[in-house]
């Protein structure tokens, strides 16, 4: 009998991939799953880590921890660098392949710098710890260098923090930097007053929130505001430098720049799909499979589904983790000889937060704003959250947070010395 | 008034900057503290964020943070690069100057490999935040890599973990390593068994802990032992290679190697003194200032200081932290027209943690083993924490380990393609 048990391998530990092999646990199939990771990421609170309010450890977990469970699971650290779709195997790095009955293709998205690559190293973007880490650093290196350029005499000019794009997390980092400048930094410096520095977020589009109802894109540009924030619709970007980004002909000064501007799928895409969409996404069946290997499942943002009303789906945690639930459902159906069935996408709403108390939120038909969202979206996202150490350590966190208007995360690790990693970044462009 | 305050420059937030810094608080002196990182580091943990049992937030702290509340005190990010002692000004990186009446030099110290420094790459030591990740990453993948070898077929070979030196650091790496093979990653591998990982601790002096009293160390050898470790005594290491050591003629396989061998004082030292001694530390004078300069003071591991007895004290966060303290009240003796007193440590004892439940411990002639130890250890470490959130998280994370037998920091960050660490390193090594 174990001889003819299938074999499932998922790439990618995100939301998709994780509840896909979950809800295969303990089942009569063998799963592999591979990532080039050895965490799960909580991707919707990465922007508090950035921001620093959380540590990297409060919103992520070992994946092996997560599945250890399941005896039927087994966890790779390893890169897919190809596959043969006939021959139905997985190519590894260091040359290993992994034969499957069965593949999900759950890899995920990354940033998109619309052609412009080399915008990366002075606009970081954010999708893993290490963006996260990496713009903390920029962040909390950006004060400390205008308070020693003013402790020496000098002036270190204004402090400009420029978000570039104001989709969610752009909307979320451009709150959750106001937030610090003007509490929990406020009183730390003694030359500078880290309450001066500007957050400005430039939209390409005519408002923030394009994918939200109009009320709540209003709303949102109404709480940004009143945080304090210079929120610049209608400004697309046409050039990003080091210490500036350009908007037409106009020069802004930027201190950091963040990039929230765009996502593309990742390149695994391609390689499983010849009719990728504009953003690298792969068209998928209502089942989730590909038509011309109806073996292979494409989904979270990788793929390009869309809802009962023609339009796609957004790139959210609740979209992937269904996704991967029903395609963990249609192969165990398909192994008991019953037909496959099509994915629904049951609405979770949208969530955007600003700030503390500072949010938008829409649920079904109801939108909601201020105070209420923000405990919706706080409430939501404990529960979410994967395993109870997480959970406690996240909610003593934030309580913390809320409480004292202090931030325990605010750690500058892998320093250079100020102002390198900018240099760098510059070098890497003039040389290459 | 105002124009008269005197000037104290502290450099380093470990211990001993940070506890003279508060001592200073709020005094009618005014303090610039200056450290080449934004945190302080909770030493005496290090050891368990390297062992993926707690965070790096988890110990440590922003200097801004701890001492905002007093407006006397300035922090500077800064690297010292020299001084003028005639003219008592220190040099910073970038050109910029400070003067100061008062210095107080806590640099504190680094891993010494006693004129190995290319074993440095193959056999990290453990003194910041970014040596923990690094030695966590190298252990976790470790086991990845095995796993991945064996999943495709191959035979990965023994996984050995060599730690070099069993002072408190190696006895506590050793001790904590052959907890996680055996405990927490036990079951999250299909194909290996972690608990088949060697842990070998070699150590070139007859005993381990060798600062300890004898029945001390007799103790800790036979935890060590009844753990798993495999403890060799009398074993100099002469080579360190990329998978391998050497101890005399025998060659020892090491998937890990990590130094616990050796400390040498700050650089620092040499550039405020003629003096130092074989380690590089400073000798002072009874009140620990300087005798070609009463205005420099030198505190904590880079102080050479002896006891009533003539022997030197140990570098432990307690004597840093009294040093810290006394420096600072003379300072403000002075001031005051009274004279300067003598540095008296008040012994706290000596703590080394071996696994849960294992540990030895000192407190003046009280010699405490096993259980009791740890219970001691744990207690008197929650204690010193700095600051209350840490505490709490802290505590936490220890509980949540203890009794689920998890470890949640076992993240892998800043991930090179499996092997690289090693591959890099061997590079550097060979072209420079």
């Amino acid at each position: 009998m174990r001889a003819e048990r299938k074999r499932v391998v998922i790439i990618g530990g995100g939301f998709g991939g994780l509840y896909a092999a979950k809800s295969l646990g303990n089942q009569l199939v063998d799963v592999m799953l591979v990532d080039h990771k050895n965490h799960h990421t909580f991707q919707p609170l990465l922007y508090q880590v950035a921001t620093a309010a959380l540590s990297p450890g409060d919103i992520a977990s070992p994946i092996r921890g997560i599945l250890r469970r399941y005896a039927n699971i087994e966890v790779l650290l390893g890169e897919v660098v190809g596959f043969d779709l006939n021959g139905r195997r997985v190519h590894l790095n260091g040359g290993a392949d992994l034969a499957y009955d069965y593949l999900i293709v759950a890899a995920g998205a990354t940033h998109s710098y619309f052609g412009h690559e080399e915008w990366g190293a002075f606009a970081p973007g954010l999708k893993t710890l290490e963006d996260a880490t990496v713009i903390r650093r920029r962040i909390l290196l950006a004060f400390e260098d205008a308070e020693r350029q003013a402790a020496e005499g000098r002036n270190p000019g204004p402090l400009n923090f420029v978000v570039l794009g104001a989709g969610p997390t752009g909307v979320e980092l451009a709150g959750a930097l106001i937030e610090i400048a003007r509490g929990v930094l406020a009183h730390d410096f003694r030359h500078i007053n880290p309450s001066h520095a500007r957050v400005i977020l430039l939209e390409g589009g005519p408002r923030v929130l394009p994918a939200y109802p109009e009320d709540l894109s209003r709303s949102a540009l109404e709480q940004l505001r009143s945080m304090g924030v210079d929120v610049r619709t209608g400004s697309v970007v046409t050039l990003v430098e080091p210490g500036l980004v350009r908007v037409g002909n106009m020069v802004i000064p930027s201190t950091v720049t963040l990039w929230a501007a765009g996502v593309a799928a990742s390149p695994l895409g391609k390689m499983v799909s010849s009719s990728t969409d504009r953003a690298g996404r792969v068209p998928v069946r209502p089942d989730l499979s590909l038509a011309e290997h109806p073996e292979i499942f494409v989904i979270g943002d990788l793929a390009a589904v869309k809802d009962e009303g023609g339009n796609p789906l957004p790139g959210l945690a609740a979209v992937a983790l269904q996704e991967g639930k029903a395609t963990a459902t249609n192969i165990l159906r398909e192994l008991r000889g019953e037909s496959r069935r099509p994915f629904y996408y049951r609405d979770k709403g949208l969530f955007a937060t600003i700030g503390r108390q500072a949010a938008v939120a829409r649920f079904g038909r109801i939108h909601l704003t201020g105070f209420v969202a923000w405990v919706a979206w706080l409430f939501i996202h404990l529960i979410l959250l994967i395993g109870f150490r997480n959970r406690v350590l996240v909610l003593v966190n934030w309580v913390w947070a809320y409480f004292a208007d202090q931030r325990g995360a605010r750690l500058i690790t892998d320093i250079e010395p100020i102002g390198q990693d900018v240099a760098a970044a510059e070098k890497a462009t003039k040389t290459g």
